[in-house]
């Protein structure tokens, strides 16, 4: 039994359990955890500032006793909702969770308890808590006497927990580059227009990244430029009776040019503008919340703009532009995904998708790894992450310490 | 029985047959054309200027009797090969080939003949040959008593005779545009490096489109910036014992600028340099085949040298830059299909891929349909053709008839 022979037991010489993802020969339990995942990626863009997790309790014969996910921030954790259908055949069973049980009294209490008290015999997860406040689950319930075994299929739920994890491991948000292009790179053409370069489908398919995000971000040239609402609109939750959620919506505008009559000013979601530190913001503050942020390289500090975000709750950022942030974005290294529609259109002058990144030669160009490509109508999207090297593995550090 | 009553016998009012695709309810006539476009596609690039056709004779009782494809220019027609094969069982079968067969004596007798001489009862075609001097036979044979119908999988036909068939209805080469650019459209760095910008897998692969075309085309700009060989290195052909072809180089360099010095004037393959009509090319002419062309909109005539080209019997043009000389061919309809090699990765400055193509809003944009889209090592290649409503249907006018 290989994976039972892996398990993470009182290793003090291995503290962190193996996240490398392998193939377990327990069928029953890989199938429990694909079936968690698909549980818990129900309710992604909606636990925030949570992870999502699902979960799967086995019986001792190995049947499914009970199910449950984290669908809320303040609901009740996927651990607990699972052992609670399970109730008695959980004793002596197996349990599958996406995440490591947390060990950590929050709004609710720990979920380590709940797994201890139920009498499951062996806990399995995927991927390891990062959380310094709410980790050690595994090695609490190791020492309870439960078989404890972590990584099983990590890299599909790192995938799904990806901005959380972004936000727990370097304490910032998870920040997804947006952008719509034509074939030959271009975000508008020779006069400016720009309206619409992707068709109907992948400007539905950015309001449903948008509805899964926290902060909407642009920069001021593109508030100036397009006067753009950054609602979500049209986006339907069948699965969920949740309202509708309104992503924060944050101008980056060094000199608060931001006009009063922008709509992006309008009652329909909050908006913060990130200023400079000596910009006039005597009007635009009797209209929505200001931040002051100090100068980095070509602009405003980026990081300590995350930093804000990250103390007010914000897990993941939707950068939608224009190119010149997003090159800003870039340069700073803080760009976690690429998401490119392109559409199958070519227009051999206009300005580009991307504005100065930093890069001036080829050997330094930022190399993305592409995750997946979908058709959407007639366009083409492209998800993409950067390559492990260029991903800074430092924690961003915070202007504020709340 | 739909499929024979749509059958082309004698129709005097619709001397056209239908060429539309539709679902036969003859399952094993569309399993033949099926094994019959497989067959004409491993010759690709290699009957030019012919095209490519394949075969298969069903016997009277729906049995596979013989089968063909046309392997290279000046060798047995599909038809004649797999009526060969059948010999005595085409009697009173079923004749199953991609191109409507030729009634004209070319290098080779004409396939008409061979067919009514070999007594089958019915021919089933993909698509009408379009060649004024070849065209017709569906017609001879139905005067001859024999069932005929046209555009059986008539779409798939159309795309593994895209070449040939562009050739001959519009009187000019078929152009491929191909490009290699980053995720966000440049095709090098701010600096001017671009060497390189996809992996070994898409370079590869253009050795690929490279071996399977007539003609290679660049700007004067890239032979003096790359100096690139054009040639084809590193591919096999497992299937065909042909010798490998030797793509003719063209330049498109107005004022003779190509230095004696380059590489594409060595002897790996011919080379032609087109130059303007009062270029000097005294000492380029000691070297090379040169080709005089008039002055069109932003540089030579290209359609000029399109002309120039299919009367050298040159049916399909790799255009392979620079942006340039590919904004030129745009501007003027005269690229057929595009083949985008996109690298994940972002520069946020140099050169785009595309230069002006004499777009100016958003309105004129060239609109494509994405044909293929193949992940080719970490890169993605999109292969995307013009939108129907852009593709000239007018032949281009000869600027000299030999
Ligand atoms: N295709 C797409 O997906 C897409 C998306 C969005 C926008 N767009 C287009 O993009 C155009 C606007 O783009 P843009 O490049 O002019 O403006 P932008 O990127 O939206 O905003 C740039 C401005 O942000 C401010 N900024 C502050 N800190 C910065 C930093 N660290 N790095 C970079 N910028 C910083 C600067 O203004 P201050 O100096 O005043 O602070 C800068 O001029 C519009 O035409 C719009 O249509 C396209
Ligand atoms: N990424 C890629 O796939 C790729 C492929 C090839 C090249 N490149 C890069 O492209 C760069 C060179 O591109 P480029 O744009 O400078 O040069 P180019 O497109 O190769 O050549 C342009 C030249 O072609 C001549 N020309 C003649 N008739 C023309 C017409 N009707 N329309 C347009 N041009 C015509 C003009 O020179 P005359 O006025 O002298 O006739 C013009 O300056 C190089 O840096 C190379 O590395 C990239």
């Amino acid at each position: 039994m290989p994976f039972v022979g892996m398990a993470f037991r009182g290793l003090a010489t291995h503290p962190e359990p193996d996240e490398e993802a392998r193939v377990t020969d327990h069928p029953a339990q890989e199938r429990a955890m694909r079936r968690a995942l698909a549980l818990a990626v129900r309710a992604r863009g909606e636990t925030s500032p949570n992870p999502v997790v699902g979960c799967v309790v086995l019986d001792a014969a190995g049947e499914v006793a009970g199910e449950g996910y984290h669908a809320y921030a303040g609901g009740p954790h996927a651990e607990v909702v699972a052992l609670r259908e399970a109730a008695g055949r959980a004793r002596g069973g197996t349990l599958v969770v996406t995440l490591e049980p947390c060990d950590h009294q929050g709004r609710t209490g720990p979920c380590t308890l709940a797994v201890i008290d139920a009498g499951v015999a062996r806990v399995v997860y995927a991927v390891a808590d990062p959380d310094p406040v709410a980790g050690g689950g595994a090695r609490r319930l190791a020492e309870a006497g439960i078989e404890v075994e972590g990584g099983l299929l990590a890299a599909e739920a790192e995938l799904a927990n990806a901005e959380w994890l972004t936000r727990t491991r370097l304490n910032r948000p998870h920040v997804t580059w947006k952008f719509a292009a034509t074939l030959d790179g271009r975000s508008a053409a020779a006069d400016g227009t720009s309206r619409w370069i992707t068709g109907p489908e992948a400007r539905h398919d950015v309001h449903e990244l948008r509805a899964r995000c926290d902060a909407i971000v642009v920069g001021a040239g593109t508030v100036l430029a397009d006067d753009p609402r950054l609602t979500v609109r049209g986006v339907q939750r069948h699965d969920h009776l949740l309202t509708s959620r309104r992503p924060l919506r944050v101008v980056v505008d060094g000199r608060a040019r931001t006009p009063l009559t922008s709509r992006i000013l309008d009652d329909e979601a909050p908006t913060l503008i990130a200023v400079g530190e000596d910009a006039d913001t005597t009007a635009l503050e009797t209209r929505t919340a200001v931040v002051r942020l100090p100068r980095g390289d070509g602009g405003l500090d980026l990081a300590a703009l995350l930093a804000e975000l990250r103390d007010r709750q914000i897990v993941s950022v939707l950068l939608e532009g224009g190119p010149t942030l997003a090159g800003g974005f870039l340069a700073a290294g803080l760009v976690d995904r690429v998401v490119a529609y392109l559409a199958p259109t070519l227009l051999g002058a206009g300005p580009a998708a991307l504005g100065p990144a930093g890069v001036g030669t080829l050997a330094e160009a930022r190399h993305l790894r592409i995750e997946d490509i979908t058709r959407i109508g007639p366009d083409l999207r492209v998800t993409a992450v950067p390559q492990a090297a260029e991903t800074p593995t430092r924690p961003v550090a915070a202007r504020r310490e709340n």
